[in-house]
């Protein structure tokens, strides 16, 4: 049978997001590379993968798929005999799993990454300074989401439920890049947040996904 | 039992989105009303609810939920003996229907609350002018993702398979409200999506909710 196959780059979070699933399965992958410096992502052949021109995309057999939340949905559906269960089956465990998904989707993730931008991608990538109105607007969006994640995981160990699943995985790229930044401060200051995230962060599965992310900003000379 | 209840407006999109869901299933719910002008989803009890302070809140026994797509899935799952079957089971299936779930929650809505907000809202509701450097670059967006699912049309019946899923059931309140304003040019320039929106418009399930939000908007005297 074919590899699975992911098409993008090992730093951008989205396919580190998809990356961690499959470490958490003990699954193989290639990865091919999809130069996002030269704007391959935005060309063919990987417009074909991807219309929306934005990595990953993935492919195991003949299924191809993107959008990295139902990559990562599919990997613990169709492999769920196999590594960590990542995702739950009783109905209403299962909506409250989803729950907490479409909350880091549309809460952590849409303030997170324009935290990121601003303060980490701008700056590293391109020289050029965050813009302190967005900065500032969205530390206090994401002040308030974890506010209501201290309160969260002192009733459960995880978000998703009583154990590890894809509601904590989905966060852990975003999570990563923002503790390298002005925004730990945010986490420091919520002792359940902080014992959440260096839990999920020391997972094996996901410091394969570090290693090979630091490969690919520092490639050997 | 207790029956299902929804705490939200019959005229905002995501209440919409959960009703509809509820319609599809033939299930009987309370719609507990938020009054959103007095800001009633930012105070107690609501915020209990949800502390997002947005609406829908959904209650069907002990489970408590918000966020509307978290709660279609659950309402899918939950009751799937009754009503239409919106959610697929095989998993190369289901994960097609999830990208199709996650664009239009990424794709689709983002453009189109956008530009939903600058038409009808803003000038409906608070008599104000649309910001048009917000409605030209939401309209380019919007104009690529329905080019997306021209194509896509021309291949599946519906987005999410070959039958009616919560993948098409998602759009339909954003693009109920989008084919009142300007934005209807758009959706028309495209044969499939046209014949798409006519057909999903026209479900018995969809034509109950927009009664409800009509007598909403518009309360006998």
């Amino acid at each position: 049978m074919a590899p699975i196959k992911v098409h993008g780059s090992a730093y951008s979070t989205a396919t580190m997001r998809v990356i961690a699933t499959l470490n958490e399965k003990n699954l193989d992958f290639e990865l091919v590379p999809v130069d996002m410096r030269t704007g391959e992502h935005k060309k063919e052949p990987f417009i074909s993968l991807n219309p929306f021109g934005q990595v990953p995309a993935f492919e195991d057999g003949d299924l191809k798929l993107y959008e990295s939340r139902a990559i990562t949905k599919y990997i613990a559906n169709q492999y769920s005999d196999q590594g960590t269960d990542l995702v739950f089956r009783d109905p209403k465990e299962q909506a409250i799993e989803s729950l907490w998904t479409e909350v880091e989707a549309h809460h952590f993730d849409t303030a997170g990454s324009k935290l990121n931008w601003e303060l980490a991608v701008k700056p590293k990538m391109f020289g050029a300074e965050g813009d302190q109105a967005v900065i500032e607007e969205n530390k206090v969006k994401l002040a308030k989401v974890l506010d209501v994640y201290e309160k969260r995981l002192s009733e459960s160990n995880y978000l998703g439920g009583d154990r590890f699943s894809l509601a904590d995985l989905h966060h852990l790229p975003t999570a990563e890049y923002l503790l390298l930044t002005s925004i730990k401060e945010l986490f420091d200051a919520r002792p359940r947040v902080t014992a959440w995230l260096a839990d999920i962060t020391s997972r094996p599965a996901w410091t394969k996904v570090i290693e090979l992310r630091n490969q690919a900003l520092n490639p050997p000379k």
